[in-house]
């Protein structure tokens, strides 16, 4: 019987518990998967605690947005996908209805796709949610062309490392924030073409000193809270600061009114359910990620590797801020 | 000697003295008006309380930007205005340099265009500001196009007349939202399809009746404060809230940030001087006026109509709030 990690109450990481539960069968239109790897993600997290966008219906709750692994059954009415299939999901969906974390893991056959022959099972689990994160924001919405100048707020995440791949693969400028120094180097050693350390420079007069005094057209923001006055003040006329995340201090977000009328900016809620719940979105955007694999553009910065039975170290160590990439869990 | 009027300090409305001054003579690339009437506006308030987007440089100050009259002198260079020719002001210009309060104005050349034949120097003057601030939000960016469900808060100011007209003109729905009931019948006589009294409604609940529960897809808000919130729980998903001015109490602008995630909504700063400043954005927008006066789908509603020496008067009955439409005063 496959393992499955639910969480039977909101909490902290200690709230995760794997049991062993019956093998289910796909319902229409559903795919099965044995999973090889699954990704983890600031909204499990969020999920885990009862404060994600969305609650489960009841709890024990499932969770869980990324895993690649073989297909081993399909439901009725599914033609795109082939037991044996190679793939990792898509989250095109809602982790009220499912969740990958575990052995095995049913999601809707749309939600699957292909991963390049060349990537790991690893690298397979971590590439849609970063890159459809940071492409619709970046490309789908922001229309990111060469000479633009970005910021990238909590840039170590592997959001964060897509979006500075993805502006480099258009010719742009990539301003990456950190709070302490210790991740400086390796943003720079994954492309970012300067780093601001935000606790020992001002934010806005760095921006604005690399922009030659005219601020970034496009900012992507993962914290939101006190800093969006901040990128507010970074901004240049006619701005979009993207806010993707909710990572900063509870108590709210100032929305900067002056700066924003006198400067035209926009700010704008993005998630990248915008893009995975559209068929006529998400079709270019997953033609670009298979581009820029091919071609050495993308490629998924992968952190630590747990194995399942760290399910509760894993998610600490999501919630110690010490990653650079991807944090990833094998099965078994 | 001309009378003009100046705030030789920050404050209420009685900071306003008219005084004769030297007729002056337009510099190079300026013309001046003999002036016949000058409209009112929110941001010559906040000007003279020193709590606009920008502040004088010294005072005394002049302040005012919407005036008709005629030119009756031109600056060096200035080839495309003539004397004599019958103007009102656009207002593409600081009111740091600029202001037309008074019985003679100086302004760019820039900044001036005829008006239509068959309006009055009064209906001349209360045009400008408040279509292209409407158009500009609502044509330019929001891209208005029929079946748009479109709030417009504090709609009983000119620009909130203009932005009914302009989406009724679409072919759209305009929810109009009002404080009291005493301007709602107004409201409803002059093209509102709905009208929604705040102190009465709840405005995201009839804005969700009225749109089917799908919500309002632009949202064109002069007050903001914590109606922002309201406005974003009325907002459909992937709208656009355009914010235009600062009305709301003094304490700040909360960020939806919840809604904004959910619902993948914009919240755009904006002024005119997006529209006024950019050729290339003007020259359309001033096409779409004129062509509007013409076919009768435009028409400036005047509200009431002050003399001169009445200025003070006239601030106080705009603070009121008593207003439907523009504020004219007449020169002499």
């Amino acid at each position: 019987m496959p393992k499955i990690v639910r969480f039977y109450e909101y909490g902290g990481a200690e709230v995760l518990q794997i049991h062993e539960e019956a093998l289910r069968a796909p319902g229409p239109g559903e795919v099965r998967l044995a999973v090889e790897a699954f990704g983890l993600n600031r909204s499990e997290v969020s999920f885990r605690e009862g404060k994600y966008l969305e609650q489960p219906d009841q709890l024990p709750s499932t969770l869980g947005y990324e895993a690649s692994g073989v297909v081993d059954a399909v439901g009725a009415g599914v033609t795109e996908v082939s037991v044996g299939d190679r793939v990792s999901t898509i989250p095109a969906f809602s982790m009220k209805q499912y969740g990958v974390y575990g052995e095995s893991a049913i999601v809707p056959a749309t939600a699957v796709a292909a991963y390049p022959n060349g990537l790991s099972a690893q690298q397979g689990t971590a590439i849609w949610m970063s890159y459809l994160t940071a492409y619709g924001a970046l490309v789908e919405y922001g229309q990111i062309k060469a000479g633009d100048v970005v910021v990238i707020t909590a840039a170590s995440s592997s959001v964060g490392y897509s979006a500075i791949q993805i502006v480099k693969a258009a010719g742009a400028v990539a301003i990456a924030t950190t709070r302490g120094r210790a991740k400086r180097q390796t943003l720079l050693d994954h492309g970012a073409d300067y780093v601001i350390v935000t606790e020992e420079e001002d934010l806005a007069d760095r921006v604005m000193a690399i922009s030659g005094g005219r601020g970034a057209n496009l900012i992507f923001d993962a914290v939101a809270g006190p800093l969006l006055k901040t990128l507010a003040k970074a901004a240049a006329p006619g701005a979009t600061i993207f806010v993707y995340g909710a990572l900063g201090p509870e108590g709210g977000t100032p929305f900067p009114l002056f700066a924003a009328l006198k400067k035209g900016l926009r700010v704008q809620g993005y998630t990248l359910f915008e893009i995975t719940s559209n068929p006529v979105k998400l079709a270019p955007a997953k033609r670009y990620v298979y581009d820029g694999l091919a071609a050495g553009r993308l490629a998924p910065v992968i952190d630590r590797v747990f194995t399942l039975d760290q399910i509760v170290a894993a998610h600490r160590y999501m919630e110690s801020n010490q990653q650079n990439g991807k944090i990833v869990v094998t099965v078994p």
